[in-house]
């Protein structure tokens, strides 16, 4: 075969220019500005997704996942997609057509998981409260009271309102119901204090991209004994084949079966990120984020901006700004990217143009990143100081 | 809130070195080695993924992906997962429960098109081949009379045999019985000739980590007008929140509505790949995979070993060996692992244990890889020169 008899069509042959991009200050609510050690990491060199050296690598970087969440759940992966694949994988394996899940939505992505629980089949039960409020105990047990649930799903960590999820005794509560506890924890991991066994947590899912600052594409989830279990048991063929996890078991397991090409580089990445994370230690990595964000709390009361969550419940990684009366919030967005290569976000659903994101994630959560955006925030909106 | 009231456990708390990897020469069937430019791109600074310096960077990609594939269709994306989220995704979006699809199985990616199909309920109707044939016209003519499927799903690079489908003529059989083509390009884009729009396939899918030299994370995806509207007209909602294309095309469209996080450096890995595509040209890059294989299979002669498929149908980036009569086909690859740093795989399914694949894939298709392959797999097999 002979290949210049083709007519090579050169009209969509684009002359581009070398990649560059701003120097941003990437104080939204993700991606963060990944750390240098990680974009290192995964500039090193390809090396196949079945090579005994990269096994090893997938064996460290479950252990180090294992750490972050505190958990001894042997069922500790990254999946091969950023955080909302992970969120799928969880509902995809465990739910079955007419299973009934109930989820509390008091964000997006309560809103999310509702929308993906569907599509799988699931009978949705939705327990519903302002954007930026969390539920109770109380709450939570008549709902499962009244629904009976097969799933609970929550948001550890609401990215949408910056509000924290208590859920040190709900897995207690799931339990006694018989009702697995699905946790998004997304914008905690790595941040905010997240006890996957303690907390009785039965699957978990994260994003890399937020207080771990690995770049997007690869996703931490962590199943339990109960959640295999229900895996176990399914009667249909889990309805979603990549992130079928009873054919990824096999790769992560002790098999090494081929079912998809791994991600590489993200790999590298992710374990880079998780390293990173068990060298400054958990307690001193939460303190931090928590003191930085008292900084960061303070510093808006001087300047006289409020934040949309009570203090009791408010995410040391995401803090969600009220925009003051009379102020446009997107213009002072685009002022901050435009004139000082720093980005924060807009408020969505319920807090649309109501609320500045802003968040303070793993390497990004230093006093002056801080003191840098108090400055700018205040000239952008043009109060004086 | 506290955080040294809590008892960390420190057990799964690894102490890990920095990360190293053997340098391997990858020349099996994927992932090749990353291009060294790619590699740099991957580790650019971090920016949003609703930056307009990122929103312009997805335009550029989008164009370069329609060069590579020389197609005008708009709806050309990167998917953010690796190739078998992009093939995940056509079946998602193309099948409604009852729709009957036709898949073309004469190797291992036909098998995983039938269960995917499968998990999205299509009725799946299969043509059988041994693996390393093709299909003739005449067989899928007469596939089409008989099933009078909605998709028709062939694999034109076959990475498990090295065959490579014929199909300049199908795209136009297609039509003529009101039925869309599907396509796995996987090994060929970026190494051999692909014409979507002149082979009048509908939609189709790639990875990143074979002729393109990215590492994998990402996929390339396109539909044309009439899978577009298949989309359009579906009656329920697409069962994969990720992949639903539907939601996805506000995103890569004019909108710029958020859906998930893309795996921004991915992405700029991509975007590198693709301008080196660009820069060299389809015609000279396709005549290099072409000439350097002819001199490897000229090489395989030589030292008196047999290619399984016939010179015809074979693939230039995926070349299958047989094993020579009395040769453990697992011991040399090791050997070749362990003493030389090189990756060849083995057969899947029926040709287990029978082939050797050796992939010469974009970046890795130079005839200095060619020879030091045939002279340490002459070692490793023991065989005199």
């Amino acid at each position: 075969m002979s290949t210049n008899i083709f007519n090579i069509n050169d009209s969509h042959r684009l002359q581009t220019k070398q990649l560059d991009v701003p120097p941003r200050l990437l104080l939204g609510p993700g991606p963060s500005n990944a750390h240098p050690r990680i974009l290192q990491a995964m500039a090193m060199r390809q090396i196949g997704h079945l090579d005994p050296a990269f096994l090893k690598l997938m064996d460290e970087i479950q252990e180090l996942l294992r750490y972050a969440w505190q958990t001894d759940n042997k069922f500790t992966i990254p999946v091969s997609g950023t955080g909302s694949a992970a969120m799928e994988a969880c509902f995809a394996n465990l739910i079955e057509p007419g299973d009934k899940i109930l989820i509390g939505v008091n964000g997006y992505f309560g809103n999310r998981m509702v929308d993906m629980a569907g599509r799988y089949g699931g009978e949705v039960r939705q327990l519903n409260r302002s954007w930026g409020e969390v539920f109770t105990m109380e709450e939570i047990r008549a709902g499962l009271e009244k629904h009976r649930p097969g799933v609970l799903g929550l948001v550890h960590a609401e990215t949408s309102t910056g509000a924290c999820q208590p859920l040190e005794d709900i897995g207690n509560l799931c339990r006694e119901y018989d009702c697995l506890l699905l946790v998004d924890t997304v914008t905690s991991l790595g941040g905010v204090p997240v006890f996957i066994d303690e907390w009785k947590i039965d699957a978990g899912y994260s994003g890399s991209q937020k207080c771990l600052n690995c770049p997007p594409g690869i996703a931490p989830l962590t199943f339990g004994e109960r959640a295999l279990a229900k895996l176990r048991s399914r009667k249909s063929k889990v309805a979603n084949w990549y992130l079928d996890m009873t054919m990824l078991m096999s790769y992560w397991g002790s098999e090494r079966t081929y079912h998809h090409t791994a991600p590489i580089n993200m790999n590298y990445g992710l374990r880079e990120a998780l390293r990173i994370v068990a060298e400054e230690g958990l307690e001193a990595r939460w303190q931090r984020h928590r003191e930085v964000s008292e900084f960061f709390w303070k510093g808006l009361r001087d300047i006289g901006l409020e934040c949309h969550v009570v203090a009791e419940h408010r995410l040391p990684s995401l803090t969600t700004v009220k925009i003051p009366e009379g102020v446009d919030g997107k213009t002072v967005q685009k002022k901050l990217l435009n004139e000082f290569n720093i980005e924060i976000a807009g408020g969505l659903g319920e807090l649309a143009d109501k609320v500045w994101r802003v968040g303070l994630m793993g390497y990004n959560s230093r006093r002056e990143n801080v003191v840098l955006l108090l400055k700018t925030l205040q000239t952008a909106i043009g109060v004086g100081d």
